[in-house]
């Protein structure tokens, strides 16, 4: 049933212009996404309306749009650089790549079944285990009885081998070269000159990364680090007052080796992030305060607000800087998983990125004539993964009677606010000045603000079984009264209602059903 | 007078919160820049502008929202991966790094002056290129007289030398390596194993590469490949008729060598792009229809449309791909310069495509009952080139009568639409309910989508003034005649005529002018 629901929603998303898999006639990118059509629309939608609440709305936040290639030191100052990485691991049987941390776990000296994809590949796995580490094991079919689990507490996720590589660390940054260098023809020429000669190992590593480290640069791992970079310039130029916030959405990137559940975790993935500055000893207060905040956030355009819930990190879950973290989970269909994290900071990150750049970043209190280094509380969400959350909390199915017999109809029950289409505008038929009439209330929607679209394609029925496929909360209808007596139907999504209003309260009539 | 006002225009965005420098603290990147809090709402409602007028109203375009690292096989197709370079050169005097396209012209066998920094560089100059060239030069200061420019019709654009490396090609886009691989690992173990020995030039740069092959990706250096790649998806789901356009905004990343003009070309900048497919016979007209729209587009925004023009380019100046191209051009303070390109890409594009993929991407007409390869008329624009546009278009300085004598003004002249915040709400004073009445009016303008702003900070001629120097069109001001009969004042930015209006209609006032 929940393999069954995400099934359902990535072939609707394919199939009415949400989300395409990147690059697809070229065979795909492993898990790299394109938001097609409707897609760009929601996904607008869910950044627009996070940017009017949580900037727009308060006086106490103003936004930042920073570039995704920051300085290198930034990554250093932040630890991304030592420590933003996952053990890998080999399985030495089948070849698969791994997370170490994410492996099926298993007790030293349990005995473990190995199974491979086919006879052929048992037969060939049990000589190189005899051969490689003298270990006699009994096929049957694709599986080899016998083998015992080592040291290490898990074993391949792909086979169940417990033989593999030593773990490695393998850091989750993009990187990429800045400038108008080619460090692969300076490596060139180093190995010609025989610069590399007689060289091993760590020596000969450390030899390489010289050629390169100049001009290494990274693509941001989270959008966060900007706020506390920019914190002073910010603070300064719009005279903000303590406690205040930095909130910014964007793109971030981390090199994943575990892709899984269609866009929850991608290699490229968007974020909204704000950084809320405090005076240390309120951090507690705001720590709450944005738990709650946020939480509620998710719940308001939801039509499964049980579905959400503040989960408290136990403190073995906290990251070093980190004093206290929450995260805001849905239920998604493989189970609760995390759609946006509040951590209290401390003044961890400001006090790192003032001692790596030798600058002070701290706050002076003008009424209190007191200067302190601010604590932060940051809400830091996923747009990517709370457009995967409405796609599956508005994702339905009824059985209703349909004109031949009964009939399933799909409704993608987005909040108004979220449906990438508010309105759908329809003339019965394509002439007696129809087509004009509605193509005119189009135009007064649109000068309104509200994303209305003019279709005439197909019978009416159809028409309004693809808009509640796509989520359109509403759809006006102009026949042949309209013509004569000034009024056209509104057909709503959910109840399936409709009633005949006047043409020219359509407008006011929409914009106060999208502000309810 | 026009490095006059770029300096200008430079310094307000610091200093108001518009535009820093990246990672500022660190010493900033290489013209990297981050939008501040005003900066990010100013380019905001370019994109949004943009995407309201080429998407929202328009029945014949949809959006697209692609991923930035797309499969290489893209970039192959698109002839980016061979072609997409500029050619370089590196002074042996001074070392400079340049682009030989973009470097001083000279004929050949000219005597050319060398100048360095200071007269000991010189002395040290004089002799290598005596030791290096066998060439005699006299020195006169810091100045290298007696050289003649060689074959190439370019010198120095640093120290004026004629003396340089060779010209190679240096692909702009930048590149990364993506999965759970370390190609610097494996590239570590192979020459430690010995598999470089004895490799020389093109066939050790070929070992080299080879290493990280497999896993290297690029960055996208336009948004443009990905409304091709995903034309077919696109076109099907949608249910797309031709003439129909795909349109999308966000960032691409080029590794210019050249950076220039603040925020005008730098490695990392936003788009706004649209390719419109059409029925081969009819893209004349919808490449002159795209001209002018797209420039009729910017200047509707503009201060000083005399300001903007469509060039169109000459023969020597089209891609191979173009059959005809149009740069929209703003008269930038330092000279005409490109905004946005509209081109004709013929079939190229979809072509290329559908060899390099093995995919048919073609239309088929229901109507006429023909298959086709549509044409791509291409409006391309820049909006960060957008933002710096409206910036110059915007800064005006007035000679006003202030309370201490003759004063100078700074208004940012603003188109409201664009404006970061549309009105500022102050109250008089901090008591009497003027601070609670003024939140009201914020509150209820921000219900109907228009960004407003408390503020209290300082004497009320002081705030004008500020609001003035972001260019907020509107300030609505709440005195001691609101409390009593329901007044307020709204002041104009750009004319700073003052007149009353009840309280009540406020919000309906500013949503007219808004629209005016």
């Amino acid at each position: 049933m929940a393999d069954d629901l995400m099934q359902k929603v990535i072939s609707l998303c394919k199939r009415r212009g949400f989300v395409f898999q990147s690059s697809e006639i070229y065979g795909g990118l492993k898990s790299a996404y394109d938001y097609g059509p409707l897609g760009a629309e929601l996904k607008r939608n869910v950044i627009n309306t996070w940017w009017r609440d949580m900037v727009h709305s308060r006086e106490d936040v103003v936004g930042l749009d920073a570039s995704i290639i920051m300085h290198p030191k930034v990554w250093q100052a932040s630890g991304h650089l030592s420590g933003f990485s996952d053990p890998l691991v080999d399985c030495k049987v089948c070849k698969e790549r791994f997370r170490a941390d994410k492996a099926p776990v298993v007790e030293p000296g349990q005995e473990v079944v190995i199974e491979l994809a086919d006879k052929g590949r048992a037969k060939v796995a049990l000589q190189y285990i005899n051969e490689q580490f003298g270990v006699e094991l009994q096929r049957d079919g694709r599986k080899l009885n016998g083998a015992t689990a080592g040291d290490r507490p898990y074993v391949c996720p792909n086979c169940g081998s417990p033989f593999m590589s030593d773990e490695r660390n393998f850091n989750l940054m993009f990187r990429s070269f800045y400038g108008p260098v080619d460090p692969m023809g300076a490596l060139a020429n180093a190995i010609e000159g025989g610069e590399f000669d007689g060289l091993k190992g760590g020596d000969l590593r450390s030899k390489l990364d010289s050629y390169t480290a100049d001009s290494t640069v990274y693509l941001r791992p989270e959008t966060a680090q900007a706020m506390f970079v920019q914190y002073a310039n910010i603070q300064q130029s719009m005279s903000m007052k303590i406690p205040f916030g930095i909130a910014q959405t964007g793109k971030s990137f981390r090199n994943e080796i575990t892709v899984e559940h269609f866009i929850f975790r991608s290699c490229e993935f968007e974020q909204m992030e704000m950084e809320f500055f405090c005076e240390p000893g309120t951090e507690d207060e705001w720590f709450e305060y944005w738990k709650t905040f946020r939480t509620n956030w998710w719940r308001k355009f939801a039509n499964h607000p049980e579905k959400f819930r503040a989960r408290a990190h136990e403190a073995s879950e906290l990251a070093h800087y980190a004093k206290g973290c929450y995260d805001v989970e849905y239920e998604f269909p493989w189970g609760w998983d995390e759609l946006e994290g509040v951590a209290n900071r401390t003044d961890y990150d400001l006090k790192k990125h003032a001692e790596h750049s030798g600058t002070k970043i701290e706050y002076f209190d003008p009424v209190e004539r007191k200067r302190y280094t601010p604590y932060v509380i940051e809400p830091a969400a996923g747009a990517t993964r709370g457009v995967l959350t409405y796609l599956c909390d508005a994702y339905t199915e009824e059985e209703i009677e349909g004109p031949k017999g009964k009939d399933t109809r799909v409704v993608m029950r987005f909040h108004p606010q979220l449906a990438p289409i508010k309105v759908g505008v329809f003339p019965l038929v394509k002439k007696n000045g129809m087509p004009e009439k509605a193509r005119e209330v189009v135009e007064a929607l649109l000068s309104r603000g509200i994303n209305a679209s003019y279709d005439a394609q197909h019978a009416i029925g159809k028409r309004y079984r693809r808009h509640d496929e796509i989520g359109t909360p509403w759809c006006l209808t102009i026949d042949g009264e309209t013509m004569e007596n000034g009024t056209i139907t509104v057909r709503d999504r959910d109840t399936m209602a409709q009633r005949r209003i006047s043409v020219e309260d359509a407008v006011s009539e929409i914009e106060s059903l999208l502000r309810a």
